[in-house]
């Protein structure tokens, strides 16, 4: 394999030095380029960007032209488990994902088919092949996930919601058989992790973008064990290098330790926990990702600047930051916006190694 | 004034003993009750209900004839000091509420008047007014406002937002500009939490429904500084009694060290924040509510029940628990349910005093 040119990121992640706090952000490929609106729309769908590998690839790619980011992130989307499962993903416009066949009780949750990654979503691994083939070993590559307790949400609501209703009335009435759903969900995410890993992704992040909407100790049964069964599964070395495990779960800011102890190599952190006092709390175990408030990049650069600042001294110096947004970036941000926020942190943090 | 018959939940909040934990409910008075939906109705729009003092008092009666609570809350809208200041509050049809004009440049800001409360908002003086007769002291009556963040983010964005980005824009780009704003609203909420306490409100709440969308230093500079001004110019006694002030941030689990020393006798907790933690965090200082999952409420009543318990447990032993959900009670929930929680709360927390 090629030589990586730049591992900051990686390195960072597993907490060694480095000259410059790598930079990436949440939703780098998407609809705030003009060059991703263009590709999306010569699609004619947003599955069909999401399963041909040239379009994934290339919207993938568009926003490393632009900005000396750190890393690339597969672009897919975070539906294509169940939707291998049978579920029906469809897009209803301006609705968001909706399943065909959402899962909702006991026949249905027994008779879900675990995908095998490299046959039934093997669009996916095609796109992070050719993507290393086209990167080159200009930055590396992350693969990811939705962590089971997200995927689920959507699984069995059908597609969005606000409460929750469906797979919340199962969580209390029948835990039982959501630790059964949630069981086949995870086997699932890691096969096709490891998958994604066998085909070049060089860190690999879980995102758990409902976990916070759980009580605490509902967070730790229905989704922590879940994330941290899939990390014990995890292949955690390949090409000759360690692959790091990022997770996030949003509004996840009371659960830290708990998150430490999973075995990840890095917590990714939103905008509401403050990155020093994270630092203090997990201690030299994990790095942490994060958190500049996505609507900072509706301010002007010098503010941008500003806010990047604060970041970078909340967490302070020495290693195991990435610099992140605390979300994915908004669909109507400015791209020199974007732009400002990554220069800013190669500039600003300078200071803060060596 | 007649005597108060049932004072449970205002010796809770002042964390003197009771024989079993009180109990009410966020949004009691709301759309879960089919006598509700029929009072609203005949009002024909949300805005005639909230501003006809006669069903206002309806509405805010209704569940208390239904239930056993131990409060009442007057039943009202959030918005009503921004539209009493001209901004124009209305209700599109599956839209929420809507401002017609916006609060987006210094010149608008700076000419934003301070409504007098007997005046310009005298229809919720006179519910409030008309609320305590028809008590007759059966159960003391909760004001409330909410926040000055909270009410900034509709005053600015005009209407609900998910990312809050014009206000979050002034926030970052001009600190000082959002700083006068929330200044002039925390003087109208002072005023109009004063004006309920006078006309008869026993214990008051403020609403910080969007606080949690801040990062830690912005929450505490731009949401808890203007409700700890508000707070401090309250009239903390009327009729002889104290009137407890309950501070609740939503998703502000993180930072309640910080709210426990604003000088609120009381802190609302959503569910993803333990009670047993929460109160070791905040000590003797203040008094707990909170904070059953509303989702539990689409589960059977055995089920509730079990959930109850758990909350109950999780708090312990002694006083200064006044349970309540973590949020307000959804729409779709069947009142039977509600009931089985308000009897729950009662019969198992008499083990938990005394």
């Amino acid at each position: 394999m090629t030589k990586l040119k730049n591992d900051r990121f990686l390195r960072a992640l597993l907490r060694q030095p480095v000259d410059v706090t790598p930079v990436w952000m949440m939703r780098q490929a998407g609809r705030y380029l003009p060059e991703y609106r263009e590709t999306r729309k010569k699609a004619g769908s947003f599955m069909q960007l999401c399963t041909t590998p040239e379009l994934a690839c290339e919207v993938t790619l568009q926003p490393l032209r632009r900005f000396p980011l750190d890393a690339a992130i597969l672009f897919s989307d975070i539906l294509t488990i169940p939707d291998a499962m049978g579920l029906g993903l469809y897009f209803a416009e301006g609705e968001g994902p909706r399943f065909r066949c959402p899962v909702r009780n006991e026949d249905r949750i027994e008779a879900l088919p675990v995908p095998d990654p490299e046959q039934d979503l093997r669009y996916v691994m095609d796109a992070v092949r050719l993507i290393r083939r086209e990167l080159d070993g200009a930055v590396p590559l992350i693969g990811f996930s939705g962590s089971p307790w997200t995927l689920a949400t959507y699984m069995v609501e059908g597609g969005s919601s606000k409460d929750f209703r469906i797979i919340k009335a199962m969580l209390y009435e029948r835990p039982g058989l959501l630790d059964r759903l949630l069981d086949t969900v995870g086997q699932a995410v890691t096969l096709y992790l490891n998958a994604q890993i066998a085909a070049g992704a060089q860190a690999v992040m879980l995102f758990d973008t409902w976990g916070g909407a759980l009580t605490p100790s509902d967070y730790c049964r229905f989704s922590l064990k879940p994330m941290e069964r899939i990390i014990a599964g995890l292949s955690r070395e390949h090409e000759g290098r360690p692959v790091p495990v990022i997770l996030f779960t949003k509004n996840g800011g009371q659960w830290l330790e708990a998150m430490t102890d999973t075995g990840a190599d890095a917590l990714g952190l939103d905008w509401t926990t403050d990155l020093g006092d994270a630092r203090r709390r997990v201690g030299d175990q994990v790095a942490l990702q994060g958190n500049l408030d996505p609507s900072v990049l509706y301010a002007s650069p010098p503010v941008i600047r500003e806010q990047v600042g604060k970041v970078l001294a909340s967490f302070g110096k020495g290693d195991g930051h990435v610099f992140n947004l605390g979300h994915g970036i908004h669909p109507e941000v400015d791209p020199d916006h974007a732009g400002a926020m990554i220069e800013a942190v190669h500039e600003l943090s300078a200071a803060y190694h060596g």
